[in-house]
Order: structure tokens, then C-alpha cells, then sequence
């Protein structure tokens, strides 16, 4: 048998972009008086430096991607967003100043929601849009307020390798083993150093064939401001480059993986036994 | 000298799983009204996909393997035990809603055993059963509980490489080193990436390769909501694929180990020196 | 287009030498009457032996570099300020007894400028001099303190990967994926192994590589009481061997690329797309 | 010049064995009535079939060791001991309930000196004795207490990549980058999964090469509840054939180390610069 993917592929394969910038961290530390700049700096390589390389390199392979950008960041860095839209990418919610949504109750769920909408609007882009939680967590109260929106799809959970329904909403689900910053980001402190993206983009590899092995979704997430770097991107894009011919790969937006299994609902029935193709 | 292994054989090696899926995380969060979804919807992964891919994969290779599954599980997914048993899999316990036996004391001991057997030969798996302790954790108490049921064997602790008894019950050690948690598990905000599918796996060959060196067993441990995503699906399928016809190995089902060193208890005895073969 | 680099070149690779020794343990444990002395022993191993191996290597590749020392360090060890000085590296400012900025305000936060800059003085060293954060940190009242020394740049923050300006002052930016320390260092009860030597000068070489690519600037840093060890030293003369002979590179020491970017400030000015060359 | 090796040879490499087993547990435990039994039995590997799978491999091997023994393991292992004298092994003093030196005060210090002192010498060891301190710590007070035995040496601190003197004792350093438990021990809920032995061996590889290279020490140490299991075996064995008929290296015990620079003092002097040969 054969997957739920278009006709002569075997696999679906997005690669997003989660445009935090400085917004975690001032979220993180709101209400304080003093600034600490060491991690405020690294976080504004991103709109600085990391988005305009990254744009530069989606622009050089020919490859459109998905951008969630919190409101924040589009009220501060307009230009961005807008160079977005003019090459076609997608644009997504991504809240308004990063807020993880279990830190947020009753009406300020919705108000979120709004205000990031508003934003992004404002910013010249078009709903109706897809969403994506800060920090790949999520609440029953905010899976309300999604519907309430409503959203294209959520982009935050990791229950399946296939689009899947969660209370009527369609998931499109994101993995942390194809998240940059878990690899990547250096807490100090922390002592965990950065891995060498030589190793995780070798392992990123393995991901893609094993997509087109079983016939899944790979969702791949990258930050500006981490892989945006100069050796991050160098070895991200000698992956892509390998990859973007593949005949076997549907290369697509999250917003256009949703398309499909919502446009064809029957998409999403996945036999138990049996997924993948037989011949290894 | 020869090992303690089936003539024409060196070194016995079980593959096994830990169905857990969500019981871990909802016996950690017991109690609470809250509900967080990412841990809880990526462990939803096991019971959704993962076992499915593992039941495929074990039926390609023609291996058979030991699961153990929580009681919750049983109740919950009795299709999935019910694909096991029809393979030929062993069903071992492995808790009710995965208590770590460290945190239960008194009744509470029994309670669970009962329970978690009563759960196994509802979903039509019939004992005696062999065990394993959620968390890989034993107490005292909880080993008088082993003995009183009876099971046919421990498999959660790491005293030895080859199987030994305890206090007069069988142990099938398990090592940390072959445990699939260990390496790919994610936990937010921990800063430790998961590790690449190959370099385990690599790292897994020489676990072998050591296994038949020195004569002795391994126990590898996977758990479907982890080792059931594609790429680390693909990675363990070369690495039983290379192995499985290999002369030198007793592959066997946890309780079939068991049973050798039950029928033949001399084979408990091991010299100290001179383990292994002479000849490297 | 071409980089903001000297002629015929295609990036900056800065080597920076953090000359620690014990000043941030003792920092930390200032005010204990009890010494433990197993950090203090490990961190004197870089007065002791690394500063001399690195110097020695330095002197045989006929490389310059720059050289942060802490007051306490020029104090106690001015026969390694003198070889450092003679040899015709740069020596600069990194705080009096390695307080991170962070822990001081008010009158502290000048003190310690002012008798950092009074020991580097006395041990021969002539300003005005470069500064880097002890710790890597910055507060806007440090800021202010090296705006009023003051200072020709910092070489603290992470916010490009090109030099920049922060409220006036010159940033020659640094990044923790060229940081020994955070690769190398292991602090008991930690559970982070160090990285291999090996492991670590491969993804520097890759950095290396993406700044020629990318016409950025690289500002690599070590310890001595770490990178002198032979094993790490050994790697790192490898690495340094295998670049120091590249045209594309223009090896400057952190004073140099300052002086470059102070002297003509117009290199400053980075266009957002199209930032490095156009054919990979 | 040539360093302070004996004739013909260029660095000193010294192979050690921790024999703990479970006495750092047990200590750590003290004064609970419960037993959890996961690392109990984890380290309860050491005696029961590191220590002697170790062993083996050194007969084998023609290679003489300096096992450290906690005073605990001599009187609860004697024939581990037995063993280790009767193959000409040095055993040497390390704690009696492996007490971390700084959890001690005042007669405590002393007391723990003569009971380890005491046992060791039961189990049929003869002295003077070296000394290796458990968890590698030292205060002030137990340093004293080294020097009123008087022990031979001491090896627990890393303040050079040579015998030196602190204090007027004579230290032979070790270092963490090669002392197995940083790399493959692994604590349940740490997140920190083993490194693989072949990565760990490789990056050995490179610290004996780097001593070869700069004319220094290596002390390499293992642990067998650790290293004495299958595949960390074969990887060490590997690593050991390797450079075991190197005529650049000293094969010595860390008391012929030590005899060696107490026999002739100067040799302790070491040049600033120039350490190492010029001709790499």
C-alpha cells in the first residue's frame, strides 16, 4: 500500500522556523528590574543576523517554510515578517510575547490569541493562520481557544508521525529530535555543551530516510537565532541541498500538510499493522 | 571452557519492551486537576504508532520478544496485548499504572501485583509471569512480593551479566547501557539531547560483539513511544538485521532465559576467573 | 559583494586566551575558612603548565592572540604577563578577582576596573586596553564602566557574528560554540562527560570553514587550566596548524579586528540580505 | 631535552583500578532503614564480576595495576585482594567506607587512616602505602593526615600533567578526562545517557598520544563495577593491545611513578617553557 502522500512520493517532509528572538527571555524575566544582557544579545542574533541568513538560504535552495512569529516580534521587526510574505512563506501564530501557554489561565489565554493575531495582521499577513505553541506545550483551555480562533491546524505536539486528529483540531506534529535547540542552545550553567552540527545534521539525515521508509511526517524546526549561526546554517543547508531532489520527498509548508488532510479527510485513517511499505 | 549458553552458541541476547505509554506520567501527576499535554500526547505515541512499528518490524525479522505491560495498559489497549500474545510474544508484569516500586509501601505492594496480573489474564495472557519493576527499582518488600506471587523471574536489576539468583529468585539482569530511554529521552528544560539513532545503535553492536566475547547476556530494553518513532525504528532494524542470523547468539525471550537456568541450576555456578574464552 | 575584510580575504578568525587560573573559584568560596582542594589544584594546572604549553605553541605556530587576565592573575603570575608581553600578544582586561558583573553594584562595579587596570599596569601591560566579561555577562552599569575607561571594545556579548556596535562601544562578539570551557570543563556531580578532543576541533574546523563561507568573524577562546592539557592542546595545534597557512583567513588578534572596525567605521554597516557571497 | 622518563622512553602511562563497589552507596545511605536496591546491585557488579573480569584481562595483558581499595571491600572481599597481590598488582589505601575526605573532621580523618590502614594490611597487603582519595577531594586537614601515616604518595588531585610536590608529599595527578565513571556511569533521572566505549577509547587514545607528545603523565583509572562490564571490557582491551608494546611509553604502577621521582628529586624540576620536544 501506499502512504497518504501525493501521488509518486513517499513521504512529507516541512521545515518551520520559530522566530522567538529576545521573547522567551523577556517573557521569562517580565516584572524585573535589572538586565542581564548576556542571553538578551545572543537572542537578538536572531533578528539581526540569523533570519536574514536563513531567508537568504530559503531564497538560494528555492524551498518555502513555515515562520511562527509571536506578536512581539512582528511589531518590532516588521521588516522581517515582510520579507517573509514576499517570498512566499508561510507566516504563523506563535502567542503574543512567547508565553508558554500553562502559565496562562482563563481570559488572558484568549487575549493572547488576539493580540498575536492582531500583530501579525498588522504586520500585512493574512489569515486564517495555523498556530504553533511556545514551548511545544499545551493546555485543554488553550486547545479551546485554538478552536475558538479557529486555526488552520495546531503544530505543537509530538502523539503521532502523521497528521492526526486531537478533539477535531488536526495536529501536524513536531518532534524534539528535529528541534535545533535542543541540540544546540548552551545554558550556562547547564553544563550540557552544544552539539556539533556536523552530528546532528548526519542524524537529521536519518530522520528523512526514515520518513521515507515508514511513509511519514517530518516536521523540522529551526530558531534564527540558534541555527542561524554561520556553522549551524552552513551545515543545515549542505542537508537540505541533499535531500531537495529527492523525487521520494513531498517538500511542503506545515500549512499545506494541513491543507491536504483536511481537504481529504480519509487521509487520516492509518491501519494499525502495517504502516509503511513492505519492501525495506 | 564453554559458556552457559545452548551448544553451538556463545552468549544469549533478549530482546524486550516496555509498553508504558502515558502511565508514567499519569501516576507522576496523580492527584492533580491540570492537565499539560506535550509529555502526555508524545507518550501517547507508544499505544498510537510506535507498538504497531514494533510488532511490524519483530514479524519481518521473525524475533520473538518480551513486553511488559502496566495493568492500565492492558485494560487500555487490550488490542495491542492481544497482537502480541497472537505472535507469540511473551507478556511479562511491569506494574499496574507504573508505580515505582519505591514509592509504595504495605497492602499498596500486593495490591499492584494482583492487580497488574489481574489486568494481563483479563486482556488473555495467562501466567505465570515473568517481571519487571517500573524504573528498574526494587525494595525489600516489593521482592518478598515477587516471591509471594510467584514469578517465574525477575528482569530489573544489574548485579551481574549472566542470570543470577537473588535471595533465592531468578535475576535476568538489564543494564542502563541497553535502554533506549537512557539515550533518546527528551525531557524539556533538562538540556540533554537526545542521542543520534546511529551512535546508538553502533554503540548497541559492540554490546553484542562483547556479549559473545565474554560469553555472556544482554537484555535489550526499548520502549515504543521512543524507539517506535521512525528514525530510531529504522536505526534498530539494521542493528537486529546484521545480528539476527549471526551463529553465536541464543536469541531468546527473556522467559525463555529464564527457563534454561530454572531447568538447569548448575549453570548458575560461574567461576571466578577465566570467564569467557581463552582465545580473543 | 565582499566582507569587511582586509583585501584578498573572506573572514576574521580572532584565538583568545581567558587566563583564569583559580580567581573564579576563589570568588566563589570568598568568605569559607574551609578549602577543598580538588577545583583549586585543577584550575592551578593553568599558571602551573597550560599557559606555558599554550605560549610555547603560540610561539611555534607564530600566532598572535589575546590574552584576558584578571588583576589577581597579573598579581600572582607577572612572569606569565611578561612572557605574554614579550612574545607581542595582546593583553587586556577581565576583571580583578574574576567577579562576574552580575554580582556587583554602585561603587564595586569601578573598583574593580580601576584595580584590574592598576595590576595589568604594574605587571607591564600598556593600555588603553580591550575588555572581556568574566563570565561572559553584561549589566548596563558595567557598560556604562567601560564606556568611562576607557575601554577600545568589549569582547563579552553574542548579538552578531560580525563586529557591532552596543550603545556606542565596539563589540567584538564572542560565541560559547568556540568556548572550551563549555565543551571540555567537568564539574563533579554534573553528569556531563567532557567532550573528546577530537570531537570538539572537528566542529571548530567547520566553524572555520562557515566563516570564510559566510565573510564572518570567528573569535575561538580557551583556558589555559583546560585547553593546556596535552590531549586538548594536542587537538587544538592540529586545528590551528591546518588553518594557519589559508588565505581566505585574516588571523588578527581581537585588538586588530577592533582597530579595523574603529578606523573605518563604515564597515560596520551590514546589508540584511545578501550577506555573504553568492556562490557557495 | 628530553622529559623525566627513563632512557629510550618519551611519557609515563599508569593504569589504576577504583574498587569500590557498593561502599560509596552504602556511605552516601548511611543511617536509612530502607534499601533501594537498583544501584546496590548495580555496583555489587564490581565485586561479583568486574573486579575479576578485570583481572583477566591484566594477566593476559602482562600488565601491572594499582588497585585503590576502600578498607570495606578488603575485609568483605579478601579473595579480590588475594587475588590482585598474588599477580603482583599494587594495592594501595582508599578510604574504608570510601568517605569522601571533606564529609570528614577532626579525629574522624584520622580514624578512617588507621581502619583502612588496618584492613588492608589484614587482607594481607604490606606497606608503605599510596594513597588515592575517594570522589578525588582533599582538605587541608586530611592532607596533614596523609603526611602523619606517612603514605608514599598521594594520586587524588590534577594540578599538573607531572609528579609534583604539594606540601612536601609527593602527588601523582590524575585527571577526569580519563577516569571512566565521568563518561559511563549513569544516574537514574540525570538525563546524562553513557558515552560508547569506542568513543571513550578513541579519546584515550589521543591523551596517550598527547603524553608521547609533550613528555608527560597519564594516569588512567577505572572503576570494575563500571568498566568491568562486557563491552567497556573489549574497548579497554582493544585500547590497552594497542599501545601496550609502544616503546615511547613507560608502562608503570603509580607506586613505581612515584618511587621513581622520590628516588631522584630533580627530576620534579620542570622548565617553564619548552616542556615537551621541539620536533613534533
Amino acid at each position: 500500500m501506499s502512504g497518504p502522500w501525493p501521488e509518486g512520493t513517499r513521504c512529507g517532509v516541512a521545515f518551520s522556523v520559530d522566530f522567538d528572538g529576545p521573547t522567551p527571555y523577556v517573557w521569562a524575566h517580565r516584572g524585573e528590574d535589572r538586565r542581564v544582557l548576556g542571553e538578551l544579545e545572543q537572542r537578538r542574533f536572531g533578528p539581526r543576523r540569523g533570519v536574514w541568513r536563513v531567508l537568504e538560504m530559503l531564497e538560494r535552495l528555492d524551498l518555502k517554510a513555515s515562520f511562527y512569529v509571536p506578536g512581539m516580534m512582528a511589531i518590532s521587526h516588521p521588516d522581517a515578517v515582510e520579507a517573509m510574505l514576499s517570498a512566499g512563506h508561510e507566516v504563523g501564530l506563535h502567542g503574543h510575547e512567547h508565553e508558554p501557554v500553562q502559565d496562562l489561565e482563563g481570559e488572558a489565554v484568549t487575549e493572547v490569541m488576539d493580540r498575536s493575531l492582531a500583530a501579525l495582521e498588522a504586520a500585512g499577513a493574512t489569515g486564517p493562520f495555523g498556530y504553533r505553541s511556545p514551548s511545544w506545550e499545551m493546555t485543554d483551555e488553550a486547545w479551546q481557544a485554538l478552536k475558538a480562533v479557529p486555526v488552520t491546524y495546531d503544530s505543537s505536539l509530538m502523539g503521532s508521525d502523521l497528521p492526526y486528529l486531537v478533539d477535531g483540531l488536526l495536529e501536524v506534529p513536531v518532534d524534539w529530535a528535529v528541534d535545533d535547540a535542543v541540540f544546540y542552545r548552551y545554558v550556562p550553567g547547564s553544563n550540557r555543551p552544544p552539539v556539533a552540527p556536523q552530528a546532528l545534521t548526519d542524524a537529521w539525515a536519518l530522520e528523512i530516510e526514515a520518513a521515507k521508509r515508514y511513509e511519514t511526517l517530518l516536521v523540522i524546526t529551526i530558531h534564527p537565532w540558534i541555527s542561524g549561526r554561520p556553522a549551524r546554517a552552513l551545515a543545515l543547508e549542505k542537508l537540505l541541498e541533499r535531500f531537495l531532489g529527492d523525487p521520494d520527498i513531498w517538500w511542503a509548508t506545515v500549512g499545506e500538510v494541513a491543507g491536504r488532510f483536511t481537504d481529504t479527510p480519509s487521509l487520516l485513517e492509518v491501519p494499525k499493522l502495517h504502516t509503511g511499505h513492505d519492501t525495506p
